[in-house]
């Protein structure tokens, strides 16, 4: 019916959460949060990243859903317990029995998330100490608590609700910031929905929702070693929702998270889209678009306010996607600046001082059309990037 | 015999050649060349950028280059004459006929080579009148005038020569700074010498000296509309060089320049050599050391003097090359922080605070080795891209 930007996790009933500080955060922020279905299904599906290295809880969270089943999700910031070696796989294990005993289920049925620093261990004491806090403090209630625990360099928390008027509904949180790239931004996202729906439906559906969303936010190309979304389904509502519109609010869902994160990505002084149109097919319009979603060139420039469109022709330059450099038009927040392959109108009637740009090439190739979503390149990221502890 | 960076493009016999104002920078500095060989012989070979927007002068000098012979080429830097349209060809042609009536010869054996801002027309009034300029003042020593006259945000001027025992030499010049990528870094280099060689040595040489050199330099992964090499070779020495001494002087040359270029890239307080060895294939060791050499953040992180070891294995995590991420070594100067697949030693053994700085990655997988040069991500290059005048 509507995305709501102020409920996340817990606008799905059946839902049990928490967001608490166990310590990892320097700041003393809220750094550890669970989430627990009641049931009375336990459908789970679930990406991850493909980056090869991948973190312990990846690992772990990977092969707990593998028979499409999930309890809850143990998430903490302040540490990504990534390229940890063995150590850390134990301790990704051990995140997932705590819980596990704590709501008396398998740790099997427990999938894990960590974000932070990559190659430092957790202190395991005060994770432990923390998801006892959590597991006293579950409420049906408490989904901003846990957007706030998740958060890294993110400055505001992400949320968004999908409501049926049918009486089912879809919540969800994510974190990002930075290492926001391709096939998935550097993120954790946790949907849930207390519709009835079958595992092979919440696979398809997942899939389809990340690849119009988090598969096209691409905020400084880099891919990270612990991207996950998992989706949990209980069926807490006793509806089977219309098959179109469970997939259509899925997406919506997704591709708000996907927003909201552009617009909070490190150092971002413009949210930027990239539409391709005129592609000849949807890799055509996607390879182009990407091209220039991840020319520095044309990111500083935007941060300068400057409608550079000899960067976006360079960019688009050297991918293989079909088009004829004699016939390319590229338009910034509307204005036609480069048209059939020559400078079209002046520079100055370009207005960039708006936080949202709308950067347009047809290529005239064909008739599909795709958009990537990025941010501009600014002494913030490289401020936040340069020193951010390693 | 050795590489000398005092000289540049005279330093191989008879080319005679000037670096001029014409009044094409706001700042008055020289921004017009001209190289002219005196022959006997006219011997040419080039590779130019990929992008498929080329420049109206790669058009040209591609065209003119088709026969294996040059007798002159004309530079200019405050303005690439870029997605210029039919007036663009029309002013590439133009600069080649001024100096082939000039200098007595066909204007399809003279070579013209553009950088600056994308997209504006040439004010050829004083394009035309600087190169009147420039036929005046032909003379056998002015290579560093030359070298002047093609830089664009370039702090110094690139230059090199390798002086043969044989008696031959080669000279060579460069610009670069901005768009350094890969398959060609953003610049234009004119190499010259006076040995005597075949136009199939000069083809077989400067594609195996691009491939060791400028197509490794990599510097914000952003390629230009109108990078040029261009090699002329006039036999004035009367020597045949041997062969192989011939090929290796040539790729010293290539190396040494790319290597300038990367130390002044736009911003660049680190000048860093990404090596990746252990690899499976050349494929294999370039692409690891490319997806390092192009990650945002682990060049924020070098700005920053941060040996930021896991923003080097996410990014060889994204690449298809062969290894196992449990066998893999990170070194940051020397000191190995993450190794076998675990950390290593503590980040404070490590210091970043020279402007080289070496990290070495063993894949484990074989035993080839592949370097990529890059430089760190850092205000200066934000301030210099936001800032150009597009």
């Amino acid at each position: 019916m509507m995305i709501n930007l102020n409920e996340g996790v817990t606008a799905a009933e059946g839902f049990w959460v928490s967001g608490v500080s166990a310590g990892l955060k320097r700041s003393g922020r809220k750094d550890l949060a669970l989430v627990v279905s009641q049931g009375p299904q336990f459908v789970a599906s679930s990406v991850f990243t493909t980056n090869r290295f991948e973190a312990a809880p990846v690992g772990w969270s990977r092969r707990a859903m593998a028979d499409g089943t999930l309890k809850a999700v143990v998430l903490n910031s302040g540490g990504a317990n990534a390229c940890t070696g063995e150590q850390g796989r134990v301790d990704a294990a051990k995140m997932a029995t705590i819980v596990a005993k704590g709501i008396g289920c398998d740790p099997m049925d427990v999938g894990v998330c960590s974000t932070g620093l990559i190659g430092t261990l957790l202190p395991m004491d005060k994770v432990t100490a923390g998801i006892y806090t959590a597991l006293e403090n579950l409420c049906p209630t408490a989904g901003s608590d846990a957007a706030e625990a998740i958060m890294t360099t993110d400055n505001v928390t992400k949320q968004a609700a999908y409501i049926s008027a049918a009486g089912w509904s879809i919540g969800a949180m994510a974190k990002g910031a930075g290492m926001l790239a391709p096939a998935l931004a550097t993120m954790l996202v946790v949907i849930t929905t207390d519709a009835e729906i079958t595992v092979e439906q919440a696979d398809a559906d997942l899939l389809a929702a990340c690849r119009v969303s988090f598969d096209r936010a691409d905020s400084d190309g880099c891919m990270s070693t612990n991207d996950s979304v998992i989706l949990m389904a209980n069926g807490a509502s006793h509806i089977t929702p219309d098959p179109e519109e469970f997939a259509q609010g899925l997406s919506q869902v997704c591709i708000s998270l996907a927003k909201q994160l552009i617009a909070d990505g490190e150092g971002a002084e413009h949210s930027i889209s990239v539409s391709v149109r005129g592609a000849a097919s949807e890799d055509d319009a996607l390879e182009a678009a990407r091209s220039i979603a991840r020319s520095n060139l044309f990111k500083c420039a935007i941060a300068g306010n400057d409608p550079n469109w000899g960067r976006v022709l360079a960019s688009i330059g050297t991918t293989t996607a079909q088009f004829d450099p004699d016939a390319v038009d590229v338009y910034f927040n509307g204005v036609g600046v480069f048209l059939q392959g020559a400078p079209g109108a002046p520079r100055d009637q370009v207005d960039l001082t708006p936080f949202d740009v709308l950067v347009e090439v047809d290529l005239h190739a064909g008739d599909i059309e795709a958009t990537i979503w990025t941010n501009d390149l600014t002494h913030g990221y490289v401020s936040e990037n340069a020193d951010y502890p390693s």
